[in-house]
C-alpha cells in the first residue's frame, strides 16, 4: 500500500505530462535539481496555505517554487522527481533539544527518582563510556533515527561536540551544535576553562560550515558559576553563534538558585548579562511572568520537551504563556535518555494533549499549533527563521513527505489532525534537507543503516559494562 | 532488518534441531497446532516471570506451556511455528474502552470545545451515517487497525451492535460487545425501551460464542433515567453479561448529577443498584475516595483513557488512588473520534507518562505497571482474568510478538521500557488470538486489507457530506 513510489512508468507518465505541458505553452521549462510532486503541500508559511495538489521545485540547496502540482510541472523540469501523491508534503521538523549520542542510553535506569537515575546510571555511564568514538557512534545512530523520522534539523548540548559535528556531516543533517561547559570535570574537560578552550576551537572550525552551527552550551544555572557564564556569554558574542543552556527545568532548581542568589534562574542569567545575544533555553517549567518579560525582551528562543518533562516529573511548562509574552517557542524531544526516542510526531502529538489538559480546554493547543511550533516555530528558536522552517521561495530546501494510507490513518478528513494525532516518524518517507535527498523512500542514503546499528549495539555492550 | 521471517530454511532447520532433541531424549514429541519460538517471553503471569529465549506451545485455541525455547523444542513438535528471535513475545494487549466503528469519524472536527465538536460534528454525523453498513465498515477498519497493533481483545459501546458483532468475528479478534441505551433517539432506537429490547435479542443471539462476550451499554448516567438504568441492571443480571457504561468522565457530569440528584455519579448509580452485577466504567475522572470505596466494594472494572482524558481535556483520573483502593483498572483508547487512533503501545506510554507529571515522581508509574494495566489488568476489568491477559498454561492463546530492532529501538537495554517508552503498534509483527494467528509478519489473515480501506474511504465520503 505504498503510495509514492520512484517507478519508471510513473515518472514516464509524469515525463509525458509535463513535454505536453510544455509543448502546449510553448515554452521551454527550467532546469532544476528536484521536484516533490502530487502531494498534499503543508507550506508552513505565514499565510500557512495548503496546497491540495502542490508540489515543490528545489535547485541545489534552496526551493525555487511551491506551487501547484500542475503549475509546477509546466514551468520546471527536475533532474530527479519524487512522487507525493496520497502524501503530505512538509518543512521537515526542527528538534530545538536534545543530547544526540544519548540514544546510547536509551531506556537505561527507567522509572527512578531522577537523582537516584543520574548517579547510578547516567553518570557512571557517561564517565566510563563518552569519548570521541563514543559520540560518534551514537551521533550516527541519532542521526539516523531523525532521518527515519523527518527531523531535519536537531540542537545537541554534548561532549566531543567536533565529533558529533562530523558524524553529523557524514549523515547530511542540518544542526545546532553546543559543545558543553560544567563546572565538574566530564569527559572532554577536566574543568569549564577546558571546556570553554574547547567550545572555542570547535566554533573556529565548524563557523563557515553550510549545515552546522557551532555553539556553547553552558549545562545550567546551577551547574556552573557566574564568572563562568560571563565568559560563556563572551565567547558566544565573540563569535556571534548561540548560547544553548538547560534552564528552570526543575522545582530544585529554582529553590538551589534562590537559596544561593535569591533571584529565579532567569533572573539570575539576566543579573549577569547572559541573554544579551543569542540564547537557546530548553524547558523553562518553572518560569513566573517576570522571567518571561525578560525572555521575551532578550529574544531568548525556548524549547518545550513535553514527553522528557512528563516522565521525569519535572512539571508542565507555560508554553501558552510563552506564547501569550511572545518568545519564540517550539518544540524538543531530549535526549533518549529521557523520553526514550526522538519522534518529533510524537513530541507535537504529547504537545497538544499535555496543553489542552493543563488548560482544561480542547481549543488550547491546536493540532495547528503543536506543528508550527515543530516547525516555523523551532526555526525561529534556533535564529534560523529566516533560512527553514516552512516551505517558501528562497528558503533552504528541508522538506519530508508523509504517508497518510495506513488503516490507522483511515479516513483522512483533516491532514494537519492527522499528522499530529496520528502519524508517526515511522510514516515519513522521504527525508530532504538542504536540497539532498537524505532518505528516499524509506532507504537512508547517507548512512549505512546496518553499520550504524551494529556499532551501537556494540557500545552498548560498555555501556552495559559501565553500570554493572 | 526483519527478525522474524517465517523461512523455510530456519523452519527446516529448527525441525532438523527438534528432530535431534527428540532422538537425543529417546522420546517422542506432544504435537500442537502453533510454537511462537526464540523471543523474549513476558509472560505477565504472577511472578512476571521473563523468559530471555523463550516460546509459548500453543494447542489449538489453549497455551499448553511456557518455557525456555530448549524446553519446548525438546517437548512439543509444532505445526506452525513462529519464529521470534530478535523479538518480544508477550499477551496481547487489551482495550477496555472505545466505540469500534468511530474510526470512520477519526480526525472529525478536531480541537473544538466539547459541546461545539459533538453538536456540529459527531451528533450530525451520527445521525445521518450510522446504519448496520456503517457499522460494519468501520469496525472491520478498527479491527484491522486493531491486529496491525497487537490488541487482541477489545471493549465496544455502540449501535447495531450484532453487525459490530458480525464484523469482529469476521476479523477473529476477542471482544466484549455493549449494545448501547440511551434517552435519545439514536440511530437503532427511538427510545431506551427500543434500546434494551434490541440490546436483549443481541445477547441472546451472542451469548455463546466462543470470543464475543455480549453486554448492555448505557451511555451515562447523565444520559438515562433512574427507571432505565435498574432495567439496564436487571437485563445484564438475567443474562450474567457485564454492563458497560461511561462514568464521571467530565467535572459537568457531576455537577448535573450533583443538580437533579444530589449525589456523585457513582454514589447515584449505587443508589439505584445499578452496581449490582458485572461492571465497566470508563473514565471515572472526578471520583473521591468514597466513590472509589464503592467501585472497589462492587468489584466495578474502570477502564483508563488518557489520551482522550487529555485530548478533550477532561482531566486526570486518579489510578493510582483506584490502585490503592484495590479496584481493577485497565487502559482504553476511548473512540478514534477523540484520540485519534486504537493504538494501546501509545496508551500505556501516555499511561506512564501522565501519571508521572500528575503525581511529580518519575516512579509513580512505571513502564512495569503500565504493562500490567493493558494486559493482565485490563482481562481482570473485564471480568476474563481468568481467561487472558497473561501466558499461562490453560489460558486462552492471545499473544502477540513485537521487533526490538530498529534505529529508534537501538540499544534495548530493558525491553519492559523499550515496549512501553519506545515501541507502536507498527512494531507488532504477529497477533495470535485462540490460538488462530490474524497477523503473520505484518500481513492480516483475515480481513481483505485493500477491500476494508477502500470501503472506509468510500464511507467517508458520506461522513464529509453529512456535516458539510
Amino acid at each position: 500500500m505504498r503510495s509514492l513510489r520512484l517507478l519508471l512508468p510513473a515518472a514516464a507518465l509524469l515525463a509525458a505530462t509535463l513535454a505536453l505541458v510544455s509543448v502546449t505553452h510553448g515554452q521551454a521549462r527550467t532546469p532544476v535539481t528536484l521536484i516533490v510532486t502530487g502531494g498534499t503541500v503543508i507550506t508552513e508559511d505565514a499565510a500557512r496555505r495548503v496546497i491540495p495538489s502542490g508540489a515543490v521545485a528545489i535547485n541545489h540547496d534552496v526551493i525555487v517554487a511551491v506551487d501547484t502540482a500542475e503549475a509546477i510541472g509546466a514551468k520546471f523540469e527536475g533532474a530527479e522527481v519524487i512522487d507525493a501523491r496520497g502524501q503530505v508534503v512538509l518543512p521537515g521538523l526542527v528538534n530545538t533539544h536534545g543530547h544526540a549520542a544519548m540514544v546510547l542510553y536509551r531506556g537505561l535506569g527507567s522509572d527512578l527518582a531522577l537523582m537516584d537515575w543520574l548517579n547510578n546510571y547516567i553518570f557512571p555511564a557517561e564517565k566510563k563510556t563518552v569519548s570521541p568514538d563514543f559520540v560518534r557512534v551514537g551521533t550516527r545512530l541519532a542521526a539516523l533515527e531523525m532521518i527515519e523520522s523527518g527531523t531535519t534539523t536537531f540542537t545537541d548540548m554534548y561532549y566531543f561536540e567536533s565529533d558529533v559535528a562530523e558524524a553529523t556531516r557524514e549523515s547530511g543533517l542540518r544542526a545546532v551544535l553546543g559543545e558543553s561547559v560544567i563546572k565538574f570535570p566530564v569527559a572532554d574537560a577536566a574543568t569549564p576553562e577546558e571546556g570553554l578552550a574547547r567550545a572555542e576551537a570547535f566554533i573556529e572550525q565548524w563557523r563557515n560550515d553550510p549545515l552546522i552551527t557551532p555553539a556553547v552550551a553552558p549545562h545550567s544555572p546551577y551547574t556552573l558559576e557566574p564568572g563562568t557564564l560571563k565568559a560563556v556569554r563572551a565567547l558566544a558574542n565573540k563569535y556571534d553563534v548561540p548560547m544553548l543552556i538547560h534552564l528552570a527545568e526543575t522545582q530544585d532548581e529554582v529553590k538551589q538558585i534562590d537559596a544561593r542568589f535569591h533571584m529565579s534562574p532567569t533572573k539570575f542569567l539576566e543579573s549577569l548579562g547572559v541573554w544579551n545575544g543569542k540564547s537557546v533555553a530548553a524547558h523553562a517549567v518553572w518560569v513566573d511572568d517576570a522571567d518571561m518579560d525578560i525572555l521575551a525582551k532578550r529574544g531568548v528562543g525556548l524549547s518545550h520537551n513535553p514527553e522528557s518533562n512528563m516522565k521525569l516529573a519535572s512539571g508542565t511548562a507555560p508554553v501558552l504563556k510563552w506564547l501569550a509574552h511572545g518568545i519564540h517557542a517550539g518544540i524538543g524531544t531530549d535526549g533518549a535518555a529521557s523520553n526514550n526516542d526522538l519522534d518529533m510526531f510524537e513530541a507535537m502529538r504529547v504537545t497538544a494533549f499535555l496543553h489542552k489538559l493543563a488548560n482544561m480546554d480542547p481549543r488550547a493547543m491546536p493540532a495547528s499549533l503543536a506543528l508550527d511550533l515543530a516547525t516555523r516555530g523551532g526555526a525561529d528558536v534556533l535564529g534560523m527563521g529566516q533560512k527553514i522552517g516552512s516551505l517558501e521561495v528562497g528558503k533552504q530546501a528541508d522538506v519530508i513527505t508523509v504517508t497518510m494510507d495506513g488503516a490507522r490513518q483511515t479516513p483522512v478528513y483533516d491532514p494537519i489532525a492527522q499528522l499530529v494525532y496520528v502519524n508517526r516518524g515511522d510514516d515519513v518517507r522521504n527525508t530532504i534537507v538542504a536540497g539532498k535527498v537524505l532518505m528516499r523512500d524509506r532507504q537512508v542514503t547517507t548512512l549505512r543503516r546496518a553499520d550504524v546499528l551494529r556499532d551501537a549495539r556494540a557500545m552498548a555492550e560498555r555501556v552495559r559494562s559501565a553500570v554493572k
